[in-house]
């Protein structure tokens, strides 16, 4: 049996991977999502990114809802950026924290940047050096980290390349994303088995969506392997509701159930996050995945 | 890290449980389900229960539908009991396997058959002989291994307690089963733990419920722990989709994506199992939860 950690940091993602795809919605609703999810105790939060306005319309309000995140102190915010420049817009508008993407497979990342992995990858000094000059916490996470939507499985050694670069550039944190929602438990250890050896005291985060029903599992399995660094939605908010085969980021609420029973810690607490999916589901009008929201807390002891 | 097995047996229970709180279907409808599952590849079907039509009227043709099992050979059929007379019944129609279900839990054994724990435990040894004196293959499925909806969490004493008594009584096979969907991985692995070193050679089983959306993390957890034989429905059919709350069975299709994707080898094909959920979905007549029947298969290398 595997050592378990005793403390996981669960960094919510609801603001900016949750709401991408929806339709936009208005800043107070934002507002009134983010004190919700404040409410759970939750340190870090994703609250938006600086990325093109007409690529991803909900994300517009970018700069306005970086300007109202002051009123939430003792929440380290961060926003997504793909590009030098977006690091710029995303300092510029008082982030202390960013997030890099790359994605590990040429055709999503052509898809989502218009640029091949091996371009994005080249930007990471770049964008460490802007970030790090204005004292900006830089994390990379590489996104199709298991599998591609196009080109299918992404070599581990691609993953392993970018995570060389980016330890190399000075990154102050890693993650790795299963951006569509299809690694299952052993791929995950393997994965992390592969990249843990090369990147020091970097701390290493994990993001899943639970699209094939092995979200959960694959959080867990990352625990198992010493991940201590998970993204979630409350709510399992994400995923295109009109496209077959989305869905979301596992639901805060049923990874932190998972993980309470397993002994444990986070700072979300789980009766809060169930409140703040409901908020979720009001804001966006439709049903969100989340299990714990429909069955609720299991009586307890 | 754990060594996994190479080969999981995975039990159908779409006929039983996952039809059993729906509303009637006809015979005919259920023998297309059945054939659609055959198509799978599956080696192990539990088919009907023999229990109290009024209680359970969508299964209250179980003599019906096991005089037509002899028309799927190469398939093992089980049925549930909950009382001799139940026992006797399965034996008279024909069946080869009974399962009697114990629930750990005396309120939830009081409520589903009117007995306490100890009762239904004091039964074993009487449909033991009752199926051996038939060449018949008894399990004991010990039901709210883990919680009851009405006591809160299950002492794990009162497992080892059923299972002493199994064993004593000569039963073939056991099984634990998360009735509420209620467990998750690290408590799964803890009442394994506890359960293992009492029964020998005789095979033990888990059943798993998807309703805090870690059913399948528990089954891979029990997978992990060397359990090799697991019970799932397709589609994830099973639970009220009237009642708040209720969720289904883990899904077949999603149990053996994650299987395969583990280098975990089971008798059932991925798309077949996809095609079954596409039946049961149009049998019962509303969407089923299973995350493979939206999302499909990921691209393969």
């Amino acid at each position: 049996m595997t050592e378990l950690p005793t403390h996981v940091d669960i960094r919510d993602v609801t603001l900016r991977d949750g709401l991408q795809i929806e339709d936009p919605i208005p800043l107070s609703a934002k507002l009134d999502l983010l004190a919700a999810i404040a409410a759970t105790g939750v340190r870090e939060m994703e609250a938006t990114a600086f990325v093109s306005p007409s690529k991803v319309p909900a994300l517009a309000d970018a700069a306005e809802l970086a300007a109202e995140l002051h009123n939430f102190p003792g929440i380290e915010f961060s926003a997504l950026i793909a590009s030098p420049n977006g690091a710029k817009r995303a300092i510029a508008a008082g982030l202390h924290s960013i997030e890099y993407v790359v994605s590990a497979a040429d055709s999503h990342s052509r898809a989502n940047v218009g640029r091949s992995s091996a371009e994005s990858t080249a930007l990471i000094p770049e964008i460490v050096a802007i970030a790090h000059d204005s004292d900006v916490t830089v994390e990379v996470i590489i996104a199709t980290a298991w599998d591609c939507p196009f080109d299918g499985p992404t070599d581990p050694q691609r993953v392993v390349d970018i995570v060389t670069a980016a330890t190399g550039a000075g990154v102050d944190r890693l993650a790795i994303a299963d951006t569509i929602g299809t690694t299952t438990p052993r791929r995950v250890t393997d994965l992390i088995a592969a990249v843990r050896p090369l990147i020091g005291d970097t701390p290493l985060g994990a993001h899943f969506h639970n699209t094939r029903g092995a979200g959960v599992a694959s959080a867990y399995a990352a625990v198992s392997a010493g991940v201590t660094r998970l993204d979630a939605s409350v709510g399992g908010l994400g995923g295109c509701p009109f496209a077959p085969g989305a869905s979301g980021n596992i639901a805060t609420e049923d990874l932190v159930y998972l993980l309470r029973d397993s002994g444990i810690h986070t700072d979300v607490d789980l009766d809060a996050a169930i409140a703040a999916a409901r908020v979720a589901q009001h804001a966006v009008g439709h049903e969100l995945p989340s299990s714990l929201l429909r069955a609720g807390d299991r009586i307890l002891g």
